[in-house]
């Protein structure tokens, strides 16, 4: 049993806490905020767990075995690095750091300690990310020709991130544990309307084959929209993820273009065949997610969505920011 | 009463040849198709209409008085300018031509012959769009935040344009058409996976005063889209053009900021009011635009849809390819 | 090749003659209205086809094979039986007739004469209806719990006939088709609000080994709606007949009972498995259905949608209307 | 502060237990269940809170002053009877009781003993209901011409009740909470296919004044409906329980008729207008009736989902048996 501490008690704070303390693998030792309301809420829902304001006594404590650190992004390389200096394994909210450069120094600082480090891309352990993945793994859907993805919807603004920030590291997660190919290229476009920080953005992303992803994000949309097309050569994927039944649909779709006998003659044929929704997987993601991190710290496993995959996700988010700044300019990765 | 010959008898020319039968204004005097078994189709359905494979026929006809080009892109250039010269007015399908230096050429010529262009943007004669300009004219929407549109489908695949030429158009017109103001630059991105051209593509349009608009076409989706959304400062809008009822949809949503008293202290309040559906004219778009062809040429008026809004499509499809090419160049307009 | 007269040349009647006009099985002779506006509507689109005000003019002509009946229902018995006496084949509009009594006699009549008689159930010549009659036939469903339909609207409201004979014929005979045994019983309620007729009614039809059927229809429906459920043992169908795509969804769904130890232990298992929406043919309904009534004449074979089809569907609006006067008596078929 | 006793922690007494937990009027003093396994729940929970397995403790302890009910249907009315006989108020589960007759007595010793019943009708605290109920009131709709409810979905199948006894108690206590006059008579039709008890059900219910309300439960529908149409003269409703946002629409739509000159001119004019979502209310509605209920207590004030509302819904309940056993009698109320 993995012993943790959690760092931060806010919005995404409780679900981590009840989750931990709901699993056979883990127990929650000590829950730290600096609201005192926060440890308030802790104490009356848990009882048995400790909860102090200052983070070192979560760091520090000896009877700690991995830290959660669910806190603002700024505060992530900090309180993770000091975590895995006092040998404790962390587990940090999304997106993983501030920069790459941070993503790197933690990254070299845990494999040398043997220490594991998970970013919560919780997203991939969802049953419908699954599903896609078994299709796209399997052949099923054929050689990709587009990832896109639209996720929209009114606020929440944070003061100290864009919308890039706040909603892309979902589907850049999610389009890098699907797409296995390393990407080229990103042109990022955006505006800033309300407090000086991009509220909308639109982002390519290159990947060698042809293969080309987009994400729309999205803080003042009127109506909320979480919706993934990914093309393939055989089939073709609608993941929907705000309806309660059928969030993946898979199409028998495609074209097929033939070279005709004249110089013009290209004939090009549509297939439209059924549609199939697959039954998914309906356990919590974010309880699957921390039950793998135990079972990675205990049989010494590297997590799929480890440092680096954190680390890949920050590098894109960071050319995104620059693209942006620049009003799409190419950003080689 | 308007006498109009029509060139090209496809996938669109019926509906054209249709409207004209059915309206007092015009009369369809003559079909020009090269496909003998397209125009026994007309000669069937319309038994006073005279028929002819060579375009001269209706080009140089002393009986008509205006010609619609309802014709591949390529060929729109040399037919209009014929009929120009010809002393007859001229009604283009989109998009206008396939460069903006013919389309200046058509409109010099057309001005100084006195001579009505229109260029079929016929979504600016639907109820949906009519609507929706009005919401913005009247202020009811406030200040323009973003206009993003999704126009995806399977096919049609084109030889000799992209989905920039083929989709766009529509997109571009009406954002032209809600937007008043001048576009300053554009990045567009997109990828070719069969036959050379591109079949998705993603356009950032940068306006003044922080308005950005975003067009997402796709050749290769599996589920036909047609939505947009316009984010305003007081009011948002949700176009779906594929719903038969409540097209238009008005959101009473927004976010407010005020600046609280310490430095960080942003106190972010979103607006989540009523949603509201007004009653769209059920009218077919192309009647109403023929009528108003042939509106125009009689009182000399000069169509909202003339040379120029074709040409402002023609530039900005121009610039996209251009930045399409180049991996999102910004292409100053 | 059948030569067609048509009378009645209201709502439905143009899409008999076009139909009619575009097979090459058929040919249209002669169309019947007493409106002249709508002659001319007639000889404007179809130049070779006769006009006229009379219907005694088709039901005699020597150079007439069948009559399409397309009046209202009042009318149909009388024209049909005068067809039928003259030698000619019927395609009658749905209801077949006002009363079973009318239905039978027109049925001997045919007979008698070796003539054809087909009622015009469009739907069970829809691609979505053909479907689901091969999964039911094919076992896929399993035996059949309930069949389920819900068809409203706002409006038409007609002078003559309540919603039930303007609206639940299309249901009646497609569940007819569908669930191959006789009803036994009829329940049916509803409520007259505005013209003296139901415009709201319920029905509910019994049949052996436990299948129940519902309808549901309404004129005074804020939204248009046709969906049907059909319930069996291993699969279920939803068909929604006003989505573009993938109208007809089969769900691999059900309940299992396992009797337990204790006599209460009734263990009940829910089976959700995946959904598949299988790819329908898109043939235009009536086009095929008018391409097999002159089949069935040519080839002296009987229609499935014949007399008798029609007489089922017309025992069962009487048996309706019978109820429904009565506030929900149990009418026994 | 009202000290609860809580009896049943099964499907949703621990919603009544969080509630009444977190209401500041509200305390919760003991909870029983015949399952340690609840109970040990209860505990880890609620650290505070006493449990027991023998409701007595709950019945008679005389620091409890109201029991919450929360068990099987056909034990409400031995609990509830003994919790009046012990002085305290109790708070039932729907349904009220198995019969009218049960109702009636525990009304009858409520009043007679000053003490409260609530019967947990919880729709009617939703934001939804609460906004259809103030369009009625206000007259926004009009007369009102019909109510029409389908809520039916895959189980869950219960061995003592039908689904017309699991479902339909919703319905019901919405539309007597909506339409203010009492019912004249029932018809019920349905269906046993699996364990017994009806497992498909529809009610017509009959009002004066040419109202009519019918309701479809199902629980063997491969997907999860909830939507509610309320017809009106001036305006009409549609309700979608299960989207998130606009649940509530209001169409201004109808029919007009207008008799003309002849005796068949009988002009019908559609009205089609505007749709309008009204924003509704987030509130969870359990907490607002609990909060109501112990308002009720404090302030000595008759609740309006009280014992007679409950008594209202079983009458209903027992006749739609009565009548689906004689396959659809008409009972009169």
């Amino acid at each position: 049993m993995i012993k943790v501490g959690v760092i931060g008690y806010g919005y995404w704070g409780p679900n981590i806490v009840r989750n931990l303390h709901g699993l056979d693998s883990t127990r929650v030792e000590m829950v730290c905020d600096k609201s005192e309301a926060a440890l308030a809420k802790v104490r009356k829902a848990f009882p048995g767990v400790k909860t102090c304001t200052n983070p070192e006594d979560i760091l520090t404590s000896p009877s700690i075995d991995a830290v959660a650190v669910i806190t603002p992004v700024w505060t992530h390389y900090a309180l993770a690095k000091r975590a895995l200096e006092n040998g404790k394994h962390v587990f940090v909210e999304k997106p993983f750091t501030s920069s790459a450069a941070q993503a790197e120094e933690l990254i070299e600082l845990a494999e040398r300690k043997k220490l594991t480090i998970m970013v919560d891309h919780t997203f991939l352990f969802t049953g419908a990310v699954r599903k896609i993945r078994e299709l796209v793994e399997s052949g099923t859907l054929g050689d990709l020709y587009y990832y896109d993805s639209l996720r929209i919807n009114l606020g929440l603004f944070q003061h100290d991130v864009s919308v890039i920030w706040d909603l892309a590291p979902h589907d850049l997660s999610i389009m890098d544990h699907l797409i296995k190919s390393e990407p080229e290229a990103i042109v990022a476009t955006g505006e800033k309307h309300l407090n000086g920080v991009e509220d909308v953005a639109y982002m390519t992303i290159y990947f060698p084959n042809s293969v080309i992803a987009h994400i729309n994000v999205n803080w003042l949309s009127p109506v909320k929209i979480r919706t993934t097309l990914i093309g393939g050569q055989k089939k073709m994927v609608v993941w929907n993820d705000l309806v309660a039944d059928e969030k993946v649909r898979v199409y028998d779709k495609g074209v097929q273009f033939k070279t005709g006998e004249g110089l013009h003659d290209v004939l090009v044929s549509y297939r439209t065949g059924d549609m199939w929704a697959p039954q998914i997987e309906q356990l919590e993601a974010l309880r699957v997610e921390l039950d793998y991190f135990a079972d990675c710290i205990m049989t010494q496993q590297k997590p799929f969505n480890d440092g680096h995959a954190g680390l890949r996700v920050v590098r894109m988010l960071e050319a995104a920011e620059h693209s942006i700044q620049k009003r799409g300019e190419l950003i080689t990765l």
